[in-house]
């Protein structure tokens, strides 16, 4: 059945979908570059969860409706963007591509969706800025033990143009990523990539592990930046950031890199949107596992807001920097515009449960 | 254990079920071909779960039955055909011999079945006509933007005695199948086949993405021919389309082919079927995945009047034209009789959910 | 890994479980002759789900029980057998060795359990009876459409010292083997085990198709031997054949010959001999399945009075003929003997429904 | 994809957890002590299912909690141990490295773990006792026929300073492990690691299969060091444990090498612990399938006072000797504390249900 097998593809234009282009960007990526972006920690059952949960939800399409003019804009702070799809942080673009950052920023920029940075970023917040023009972009924040330290990076940010603040809080120690430790088995001296992941391992050192929710009360006395909290789990910590106040969450475990055999992303989504689906004013991001158009679409049936993709960019920004990261959003954005239309919707806020399929069948 | 494989059949002589046919075909067709009748949308998930629904049903036989005289025949719009095994419409049968829909509309009318020609046909109503002589047949509609070119393809179909119209509704844009973009990877010109499957998709620019329910009013007012729509996958629009005074409907998911991540056909039609259950005169066909006999049992022990099938029949007219599908339709007529007959069957009204196990099980 | 894998065993020394005879079996019978035996219908689900579904369910030891004497045997028609594990009927044992049914009823003979001859035999049931002296056999009756062949042939039994006659019921057609075809592909003249099975497959022909459950008191009529009905699915079929007066059933489905889908023999057992608890004298006998000691004991633990097995035994015939077929047999009683020690129990009337694990368990 | 594939590790240093380490033994271990060590008994179903559940359950991180502070420490016997996570009984570790026991015990004294001898130790008692300084030791029991014998074992052990007798319930007889006999095919003579399995097996013949719960009252007779019983399934067997004044319970199945189909320890944890859950002084251990931190924080949180870990410590034990086996302990150590911090608890007492994933999801 040869005949019926996928080839591995040369280039960008033999990429028909995200799959492609992480193939393509395995054969592109250094060893050591390509076991950082790609592992998950422990056994990656999490990081695999992510990913197949989307597979086994069925959506539940109308039919006869006019579905010639479909919109896909969303409006985040007063701006209106093209497609409820956003770049999440991710350490390091460098690794990717020798622009890293730059590249990325602008790519989102001139496919007009929200770009986040990572307080791990290969090039400077002003680089960034510049590269991301008047677009849209937050910082993910890592607190530092030194508080002055992160203070004084949040009023630069201020200054650059930053409109959000993304606090990172499902990382108080690193999760054991085994394949970055694989990567250097037999090496006496580490080549550039590693040598940057290694240092970067170091940074991690004076990251904060003791911080509790008073944190909040602190950042919103120094900043009058929106605040979100990256890496909620669970439906009470989601009822309690509210209370504190942030502007909203991502829903999502670091990508299955911190703690093994988490639940999917989606799965803690599900409860969390429905507790919290009566709250105005308090958007629910989910972060992790979007592969296709399709997800993005069951992400917002349960109640997500817009979803943020990592790995995904990162393929494209090592396949074709810049290129390569706009072919994903194109992707992506294209899919998910078929879904809608396929399934009977114009506009986000038309997208709710009942596109899922929950009819009662007999037990097989 | 090599002693237990099966190998790949050589002709049809050493083909005894459809997925020998399968096999056999895979050898036959040009890459291009085969990829656009094989392949679904996406990751073909809904694809696989319409085959793959059918083998986790389990059949409950009644014995010491006396099943000597078995009957499979049926009667659609007074006709009385062999079987409840119909000709789904499908594009383009050129693809797959050189006679086309002349060779599968001639075996359809030997088996007394019934033929639904398709609009992307390769050879014309008229020519399909004569072949399939005084058979049953139907004909599937995609909508024309410009409807007065749809109301003359209706009158040129009633003159030419066919006697339904199947409207296909879900297909407003086409899915994305990656498999045909992947088959001309690296080919600078068209292939034969490849240039007929793209000239198609150009076709389809001309179909229409903004019609809604009163469409069926406007195909009421010109014609008198019956309206079945094909396509349906919810409920409450199986509910809309008998409002709306249709004949019946195709329930189904376009072969895998639109949205992927949909349910199967038969998991669509078991909550429609009971729904609908209380309605005369209101016709419910599942269209997809069928394989087996014992899978054309299920469907219709779950409230299916008949089946359709696609794919299956492409094989046979791959590998062997009129021949090749008469031997498909053979083999599942065949298997659906020894079906009926070790269930304790003999005629299709009496097949119904009493026959599909369904007792309490200890949680295993 | 290959230090951690299984080798293919060369002789009977080698095979430790049933799993190494069958292996050992395969390397020893001709093409058609291995086809014949191992196949099952269809896509042979079925015939899987006979066997896995016993690894799904789930023992619960009692332990600090005295269990230095454990015993197995069962009374059968006042006869003291050695196991509940009893020879089922299988056609043409001939095709697994030269003595064919002598060396199987011999050797159930010396294992002190009851054997059960084919109407398909490939021995007269005349020298069956020499070769199972007075052993307890049983005669697995397929009703001819002239019934007088049949009557004689009860008759001529009774002389023997056949004590039962098993009707069997789930075979009003035959199902389809399609390994028995694809066996004979490129074929030119039929080998002598191929020409056997394609007589055989002749002989069918004159098997009624017809009768219903009045047979039964034909049957009463015409002979005092016992009746037993095999080939019951149902829960409905199983309160009528006791409502019919019949000494008990085969809960089985033909070893997955006969129609593909239908659920494992286990799992009909279940309901079957739950609905049939209270009725005293009533056998229920499960056939299918079984191919380890413990699954001896799941099968009593649901209900079955004792086990059928039929093609291990097949399997140790072509290993070793009567050696073979004793290798089986002390292999699934030593098992089963070591089952009943680690589970707590001494005696067959103390396994019940308690020793299968059935705690509430939170969903994973 | 080669590029992501595990390379089967060369050393401990190439070892990054527990699995590396299994493989790593594998290359060092012989035919036959591979075989007793790693084999389970009949198909090994129970032996997967032991650590195939855990990757089932779902951990529920709470976070902005200060995990700065994270203590493993647990106190036995009045005896503050480092960790949760005990040395199991085994039998033989000289199969796997010249001095065992001797290597083992040192091993999880400077660990400051609890080590449990098996009565089949290649090494005495006495010499363990020596290694393992003032280490908190048990006994494992197995009670011989000849009570005197076992009495004067008993009396030894006071004397040596072991502070438990572990009575061993679930083997009045061996299971059937398979590899074991596997391992020997085609040899003329034993070598010697099978000379000492074949002998071990010799041993057994000595071991009693009629005692019941009223040998818990002559332990108490003759002696005041604890008791606890290892082998426990079930509920009731739970209850009366309790009721009999033992001390605790070892829920397990001997992993995997007794009764095939029984229940994953986890699995068998569960329901003895909710039932178990008010009593004081009374504790349980989880014996069975942990491989990693997350597995030790998943039974706790169902109810497990701390956990004893088998064939990890004979691969370490493999590798490296004492070496090898803290190597073991202090990746699982690592694991679990890393655990502790990202699920957002500090103390084994904080451990509870809570933190498993339990939310209601739609069903997909």
């Amino acid at each position: 059945m040869e005949k019926l097998e996928k080839k591995i593809p040369r280039n960008l234009n033999e990429c028909f979908n995200i799959d492609d282009i992480e193939k393509l960007a395995i054969t592109k990526l250094s060893k050591h570059s390509l076991a950082y972006y790609y592992g998950g920690s422990g056994d990656e059952i999490t990081l695999r969860r992510n990913r197949n949960i989307f597979n086994k939800i069925k959506l539940y399409p109308k039919v006869l409706v006019n579905v010639s003019e479909t919109d896909t804009s969303i409006i985040i702070q007063n701006r209106k963007l093209a497609m409820p799809i956003f770049f999440a942080p991710a350490a390091m673009h460098r690794l990717a591509c020798p622009s890293g950052e730059k590249d990325s920023a602008k790519a989102a920029f001139e496919m007009n969706t929200l770009y986040c940075l990572s307080t791990h970023s290969s090039c400077t917040p002003s680089e960034v800025a510049a590269a991301n023009k008047n677009g849209l972009r937050w910082y993910q924040l890592y607190l530092n033990k030194n508080r002055d330290i992160s203070k004084k990076v949040i009023l630069k940010l201020e200054e650059l143009g930053y409109s959000a603040i993304v606090l990172t809080v499902d990382a108080p120690v690193a999760g054991y990523r085994e394949r970055d430790h694989r990567a250097r088995i037999g090496e006496e001296e580490l080549s550039d990539s590693a040598s940057i992941i290694a240092n970067f391992g170091f940074f991690k050192n004076i990251q904060d592990s003791s911080f509790e929710w008073e944190i909040i009360d602190w950042l919103k006395s120094i900043t009058k930046l929106e605040i979100y909290i990256k890496g909620i789990h669970r439906v009470d910590d989601a009822l309690i950031a509210r209370e504190k106040g942030v502007k909203g969450i991502f829903v999502g475990n670091h990508g299955g890199r911190q703690l093994d055999t988490v639940p999917s992303a989606l799965e803690m989504l599900i409860p969390i949107a429905k507790a919290c689906k009566d709250f105005k004013d308090f958007d629910i991001f989910l972060d992790g596992g979007i592969r296709r158009g399709v997800d993005v679409f069951k992400a917002l049936a349960f109640g997500a807001k817009a979803v943020f993709i990592g790995r995904p960019l990162l393929w494209g920004l090592a396949c074709g920097g810049e290129q390569g990261v706009k072919r994903v959003f194109e992707i992506l954005m294209s899919e998910f515009i078929t879904c809608m239309k396929l399934c009977g919707v114009n506009k986000l806020e038309e997208i709710n449960e009942s596109y899922i399929f929950k009819e009662k069948l007999p037990k097989f």
